[in-house]
């Protein structure tokens, strides 16, 4: 026995004692046993000679939903090992010998179970050992030298950032990735400094430069102004920030293993490499009932499109698919205590696979916290009865489940915040740095051209972009079947004069959505509530319990529909599709995204036009941002936020936050 | 001398050197002042004989913007009192032998400047005397106590409203409110038992009750379930609120009379009988140019608009003018410290007028704090230099202006939240009581007809309804002449092909809003930036200065425009104006409300239809909410929250968070 099996073994034991919860993620240890197992079998096989092999991308394969929902009703440690044990698998995407491989292991008995050769459009995420290899390359090319010192510029200040291409409508594709660069020279904001007229593209198979542009040159926009590190604002409020804003040093969450639990609420959290953090089987306690009632199966970001809008060389494939190309797990930043996250902050680390197929972690990349909102929960003040005063406040305290995924410039602030009310509110905040192109104006009265972006500094153009981040929501309203609802407020006129002094009044029509083509819905200004009920349970009163999707202000893609980045993100001309559960679709853009043909996911997904009356459905809302730059993101952007709630509506037969039969 | 004018003159010397700023609310002695001027000119005067007049309205006369604007850039305490001083007048609107009296006086010299007899339709709101004088009538009534008798029901358990009655066409009105009843029995929960099928009309010139109705009975809903008084969730996440969300000792603000000053802000702060909360000549400290600049010289809310969606007997007139009607500052709860406003809040106290009047307080009427959100004012991981990784967060500390308004069930929750980022955020929180009407029904499953509302208990329906908040929002973006743009995204196509692989884009055309009829919008989900920016003022690369007015999902009416509460609050159609700036022009449904015919307001002003460009203007907008109750809802509300935010846009030549040339 080698010393690697040892290991394994080993490794098994550990595994069959510390499994909480068949949703959790992959462990270090569960890693390494997939890489082993995988490795034995490319050492088996003539096809793929080791070690030429590379992991993209590694994820638990989840047992089927309801063996989870199962598993969840009848979960006793005593029992669970006695009953039948849930499947535990895992997926591996591998790159061998210029192919796709789709690898699926069994981690219980360590076997594989099959590898399947994927032969479709698109590739699976990059990994972070090519990227940098391929943002090597230009120091090595005599003509980047060249480029660099015909600019008057100082190599050792050359800093490259690698840029997916996207798809333009050829018919062959191969792995590659664009790389520009950038200026430090006095500066840590390089994106500030880009460096404009050179892109250069690369073949990741190869690792090799395969093109090479530098069609012009535009003046590097000056240092000065542009640097955010230890700066202080000149006022001093939050000079002493962390000893101020001490926050409490108890809280009042438990975590065992992924499982917390908080006030009313119990829920799973899990790091997922591309999604960021997944909320699973959140359940909310009824006091009334006496137990935990389901709400949302399966919560997360599924894809963010950020397309730019300026045509012109060097950045008209600027169009990201930020979770499918790079993960927004992969890119999540470590949490900086205090500051990321109050100082009550509980932090997890997370456990994301090499390409080499060794776990690494990534250390405080999700943080729990009760935050005091500084708002009320409810309150009111009853001055009509004789005598007496009464003030009653309830003061709003919530949790927060947080991660920040920094995508290149953009950091994406993302909160899971629950309430004691029942509402699941998802924030989503952007910081960071803009997306800027240099130029040689210096004042817009220059400028009589399109120039794609507003001119946010000397030399310095912002250019135009959308974010639009899409949620796959699988909500089980107090269980599986639901039904996607709209409550449609009607102006009514009067129609017998004298009956009533008014003219007119609005009521309630209700309509249930029967396909996924019926609840594709753009949100205008129409007066809707958005319900996700279940029509198989009642309220004390008759109502059908349910949960409310409240939504901001909507934006969607202006990009025509056979445009190129539009046909790969199709899903995002709506803000809000419901689709019938399907364990394989969850991601928006489809699982292949880098270089994609727009061939999976949403949009293609839902042509099935399947019915979702008391079906088991997914709501998909995307949150959507068209931002005009001005020039206070300049040099680093003030966090703008929005987001959307889930309201329970009729799920409980009164406010939740009153003990019952107050 | 009299005792009464030696203590004027005391006062009169008091107030020379006590105020501060132009637009400081009344004081209590200026209050006592005032009566004591309307005093002695009526007892001068036959007409209206001592002591047969009342007092309604209150208020500073405030002087001319541009005189109050000279003062503010003068403002040098040596030499404020040997240049001319401003004139300090109040307005008293008063009722004497069933009319209504404009009195101007002048507080300076004491003396009455005028008093002038309103003619048109509508009345000053209601005075809290004679609405708690409506209020024993019915007690005095034996019909109603038969009514409150054949119900089985004990008349000391009997909790009466008053309902301002609107207006429904009539030619003539006379002044009156509608009284209906509510039962205790076992519950503080007033709302929650409605007596349903009294109605009372009271006329409040005679107090007497001109009409009784008993029409029906409805079961009396049940106490249980009810009560909201000292419970206590189950669940001990905030059992100990107070010790553990203790805030900091110390505040980085200063408050100097009702002036402002923290972080680069610097604003005035006005306790206000109708509005609230005023917040006045709203500036911003510009580290680059080293001076305060202006943003917004008056913000408030102009008017509340309930409308109630049951057009049945009893329900047909509800249809509320809160502001006009009631007054947001007389409604306005003394705020709770540590559960209303966080431990650090400093509390102001609130002076209103008497129907008598006499001042009186209204302690801890605003409270002003810093809240840390929990959020990052900015962020940014850098991980593209070579060697380095970068994490800098800026944790976000605001400060909150807050005052609540109770109008009878609901409260209303107002925050004026100011950031660091130049950003002011305007919240409204709704929390409270529903409105709730008794039924015979028991479930959905009895119902047949339109009932106009949910069933959210056993015999309780909670009736459809509408909030539309009105804001007055006098923006003077560095400057007193502005424009309102919109930025609109237009979608271009690529029509050269072959010039980019992208076939299309989105870019920014601006529209410069010329006239008040263009500025009239809906905001639908055309994607559009809505600017106010200062066209005679541009940032250092040409951009001209701006404040963006970011605003959420809007809610506007849905009755007929020819139902009499839609008349009467015409401007609700429409959740955006924008109106030349005129000194009289503030509240949103004209000035007398009480029994308005929509012949003032909004609506009315902007059919002349002023030229807006670059010129003095104010935006009105409304944070609207279409209420379908749910059960949740019950027995008292979660809070639900919506605003808008002022964010700075090219106002500043980069983030003003950073100090100048980082």
């Amino acid at each position: 026995m080698s010393m690697f099996s040892l290991l394994s073994l080993l490794l098994l034991c550990f595994i069959n004692t510390s499994i909480n919860h068949p949703l959790d993620p992959l462990s270090p240890s569960e890693i390494n046993q997939i890489t082993h197992i995988v490795h034995n079998h490319y050492s088996k096989t003539s096809t793929s000679p080791s070690p030429n092999y590379t992991f993209h991308y590694v994820d638990l394969e989840e047992p089927e939903k309801h063996r989870v929902l199962q598993w969840l009703s009848s979960n006793h440690p005593t029992t669970r090992s006695t009953t039948s044990p849930l499947p535990r698998l895992a997926k591996a995407i591998i790159r061998a010998n210029g192919a796709t491989h789709e690898l699926v292991v069994d981690l219980t008995d360590s076997s594989l179970i099959s590898d399947r050769v994927y032969a479709g459009h698109g590739y699976p995420p990059l990994t972070i050992k090519e990227m940098t290899a391929a943002l090597e390359l230009p120091f090595k090319s005599p003509q980047f030298q060249h480029s660099i010192l015909s600019r008057g510029l100082n190599l050792s200040q050359v800093s490259c950032i690698p840029l997916t291409t996207g798809w333009f409508g050829q018919a062959k594709t191969k792995r590659a990735v664009n790389v520009v660069c950038l200026y430090r020279g006095g500066t840590e904001n390089i994106f500030s400094r880009p460096i404009e007229g050179i892109t250069m593209l690369v073949d990741l198979e190869a690792m090799k430069m395969t093109k090479y542009f530098d069609r012009f040159k535009a003046p590097l926009p000056k240092a000065e102004g542009t640097r955010y590190k230890s700066s202080k604002q000149d006022f001093k409020v939050i000079s002493d920030f962390r000893a101020k804003w001490a926050q409490p040093k108890t809280h009042g969450f438990s975590i065992d293993g992924h499982m917390v639990k908080w006030a009313n609420w119990a829920f799973h959290v899990q790091f997922n490499t591309r999604a960021g953090v997944i909320i699973s089987t959140a359940s909310i306690f009824d006091s009334e009932q006496g137990k935990y009632r389901s709400v949302l199966y399966r919560g997360h970001a599924s894809e963010t499109f950020v397309p730019y809008m300026d045509p012109s060389d060097g950045w008209s494939f600027r169009a990201y698919l930020d979770i499918g190309e790079y993960g927004f797990g992969r890119t999540a930043s470590p949490l900086e205590p205090g500051l990321d996250c109050p100082g009550n902050a509980v932090f997890l680390d997370g456990y994301a696979t090499g390409a080499d197929g060794k776990p690494y972690k990534i250390p405080r990349v999700i943080c729990i916290f009760e935050r005091y909102t500084g708002h009320a929960a409810w309150r009111h003040t009853e001055s009509f009865i004789k005598g007496e005063l009464i003030t009653e406040v309830r003061p709003e305290v919530n949790l927060v489940v947080r991660i920040v995924s920094t995508v290149g410039n953009y950091d994406y602030i993302e909160d899971w915040e629950f309430t004691q009310s029942g509402t699941i509110k998802v924030g989503v905040g952007l910081s960071g740095i803009l997306q800027m192109k240099a130029t040689s104006y210096t004042n817009i009265d220059q400028i009589t051209e399109d120039v794609h972006g507003t001119l946010v500094a000397h030399n310095t153009l912002a250019i135009y972009h959308d974010h639009f981040i899409t949620y796959h929501l699988d909500l089980d309203v107090d269980g599986n079947d639901n039904s996607f609802v709209k409550s449609k407020m009607k102006t009514k006129r009067v129609t017998q004069p004298g009956s009533t002094p008014r003219k007119s009044y609005w009521t309630v029509v209700q309509e249930t959505m029967k396909t996924e083509a019926d609840a594709k819905v753009q949100l205008s200004s129409e007066p809707v509530d958005l319900l996700v009920i279940n029509p198989n349970k009642k309220t004390n009163v008759g109502n059908y319990v349910g949960y409310r999707l409240m939504h901001g202000l909507s934006a969607t893609s202006l990009l025509a529909d056979d445009d190129y980045p539009q046909i790969r993100a199709a899903y995002s001309k709506w803000p809000l599709w419901v689709t019938r559960y399907n364990q394989s679709e969850r991601w928006a853009s489809g699982f292949y995204t880098d270089q994609s043909h727009g061939d999976d996911g949403l949009a293609i997904w839902s042509r099935r036009n399947r019915e979702i009356e008391n079906k088991d459905i997914v709501v998909w809302y995307t949150v959507g941002f068209h931002h005009i730059p001005c020039q206070e993101d300049f040099p680093v952007m003030p966090t703008i936020r929005s987001g959307f709630q889930l309201r329970p509506a009729n799920f409980f037969n009164h406010n939740p936050m009153l003990p019952p039969l107050a």
